[in-house]
């Protein structure tokens, strides 16, 4: 697109195609956004539209600080008052990324932290992906969706985590939601997380007294692709 | 097609294939109809026909009250009879969708109804999904397929459901049934049933004790998206 | 093919791509044969063969009497003894499908029988499927292959079963036999087996106290597609 | 290509799309070797790059002894010192594959060897494919891959393995090595590791107290394909 948010929808459509590619969505569950934070504004995925309709001018651009729409004929999605929570809490998350993938939800739906029970869960998270706490009827009858982020933000004031080293949360009786510094990455973790959910559950089930991997190797793993020392990949 | 039910046949084709796609079957099992209430008209796919030989032409179209068929030369699914009760009992409903898809199949064998574990199933169904009784041997030996619809039927009365707010049932020992005010829709929640089923499978694995979620979070989700106070998708 | 067996190879042919099509087989696990009782001759896939390197010509066409190869230069499936030993006990049999599909491979594995815990299951099979009992040391060290024949025979003599009402086996420690009036029917046997075995899976892990459908509904679902009273499909 | 490793990294190239063809692998994870043993030299997947947008340009070759780049411009896959001490240590293995492949890697991350429960798993490894201990912290401070691979040896040695009978290695809180005489033989292998691995999985649920197969019947199916009196596939 040549708009003013060109670029920026153009990334929030192709992420929005891309999580469906990764088999991470059925039907309209799931959305993506991304912030820019010079611009002051934030772009999603319009409300239950079907993906293979989503073009680039359909994704709504809206104010980070009031959530007033500045472009965009469609109604965001409905969970876009989450998001907006998320990217004020966390100043460094560029992306976001909601899906109802099928393990990750599971586990959400179990009100279960999802446990590091292995390398490529340390390769993404340095430490246990947390859970919310279920929301009291209040919550539930005000401002919902508002609330669902004030949720994730809580578990992570509490159990003090930087959202950059553990980048997801369990929503509890409802899904993940995952995040990164750009939305490309934010939907590499989506992936990611569906992935070591799936592989949880199957370890938990052959070994119900599983234990997660030593600090030291899962902190090793979250080095090796992330922060100053990092040796995966190719050098920037 | 441009016969007197052509708008009808193609739905129902269309709504057959869809459920193909969505990996719900397997071989032949599973069968759509729609109804044309004005015209006092079912529709329903032929009994045995592979999905990729299916034509309009061969969709049969048959009265809603008597059964007779008035248009398309094969015999009609031999699942007929249950959706004709389904139409009669149900006035609102449009289509009807039935399938043995993987895991909503095993939780109607395990003769369980499916628990609300999160909010992608409440935004579906407004609560567990019933199960019915298992059929006397009275019933099986006698006009099983239409004692079918009258047991899903049976099931809805006792517990007073909407079928509306509850479009599905499980049929004991054999598998679901979905709906929806048109057909488009008892397709939708019919996909939507399968991965709720799957997502609660995993759920009680994970946490033996799980607990369906509160119902204020199960209403406004399923207020969410339907009735007068819906916010999610696109205004009509 | 035009030659004297081309029709069998073709179908055998056909038959091996159908499984794989399925998503029964990985790697060269399976073989699918057919017979022609005229003729005396049986025609099977060859030994470790790659599935999309597979011809008419491949296929391995051999005496059912003596097992002398009749036509094709190479060798045939190290399975053949196994299917020559059911075509010479079930008369009736006209094609045979191995597989490591991989949930029917589980109950195998687990040397258990498979339950019929829905109409999925009866619709296919009268009853449950039986596992076979483990080969002695003998055996194994012998003409194993058609030991393992033997012990599928031995099963059904022992339980009093029509091979045709009951058309699979499981081999303890190993996976699926499934079989057919033709070699089509054995395909989808073997497809339905699959499934059903999946579903039986999920169905003990909801429910350990599962129990098998009456056995009213399960003959009621046989004979919907099975004998002289079938209402099922189109008639013929 | 055409320089002097042109055919090995051509090999290398095809082995590391197959894998992921073959539903091994997401996102990055996963990496697979060849050796040239004349050549004193291993050609491996660059780190972290994705795999639609690999050539056989940008497989690094390095010295087998010391490890030193000889061809490629991008920085060798992080778990190269890991297969670097796989070939120097198993003389006959020509091509090394590793994955984070779903079921594999849940035994790995339960830190169990995976028993053998049917042909399908004898058809390749005779006997159980073993766990390695967990790492100590002073190995994971360290040359952390190097050591994974000599857990891996080490595994081999205590239990008196021969590699090519065993050819794989679970990594405790990891996931899985496999190798082979061949890069493609290697990947049939990780291939079939995760078909049995899910075949395993499945057993244990349905039947917690399975048992092995017999040492007859696992030994006489790994002799149908292996070694001299091998009689499975076509002559040579």
């Amino acid at each position: 697109m040549s708009d003013a948010y060109g670029a920026l929808r153009d990334d929030v459509l192709a992420a929005n195609l891309a999580i469906v590619r990764a088999g991470l969505v059925a039907l309209t569950f799931g959305n993506v956004s991304a912030v820019d934070r010079d611009a002051g504004v934030m772009a999603i995925k319009p409300s239950g539209v079907a993906y293979d309709e989503l073009t680039a001018e359909a994704i709504v651009v809206l104010e980070l600080e009031s959530g007033a729409t500045v472009a965009g004929e469609a109604r965001p999605s409905s969970d876009t008052p989450t998001h907006r929570v998320l990217y004020r809490a966390f100043p460094d998350v560029g992306g976001v990324v909601h899906t109802h993938s099928p393990y990750a939800t599971a586990w959400a739906q179990a009100c279960r932290e999802l446990p590091c029970y292995g390398t490529t869960h340390a390769d993404h998270f340095d430490g246990p992906v947390p859970v919310t706490r279920r929301l009291e009827p209040a919550e539930i009858a005000g401002d919902y969706e508002r609330r669902t982020g004030e949720a994730i933000v809580e578990a992570f004031a509490q159990l003090e985590l930087d959202p950059l080293e553990r980048p997801a949360a369990l929503v509890a009786g409802h899904g993940p939601f995952a995040w990164g510094p750009d939305v490309a990455q934010a939907v590499e973790t989506a992936v990611a997380l569906e992935a070591v959910a799936a592989a949880a559950f199957r370890t938990e089930l052959l070994r119900p007294d599983a234990e997660p991997i030593d600090a030291d190797l899962r902190r090793r793993h979250f080095r090796r692709k992330h922060g100053d020392a990092a040796y995966y990949g190719q050098a920037g």
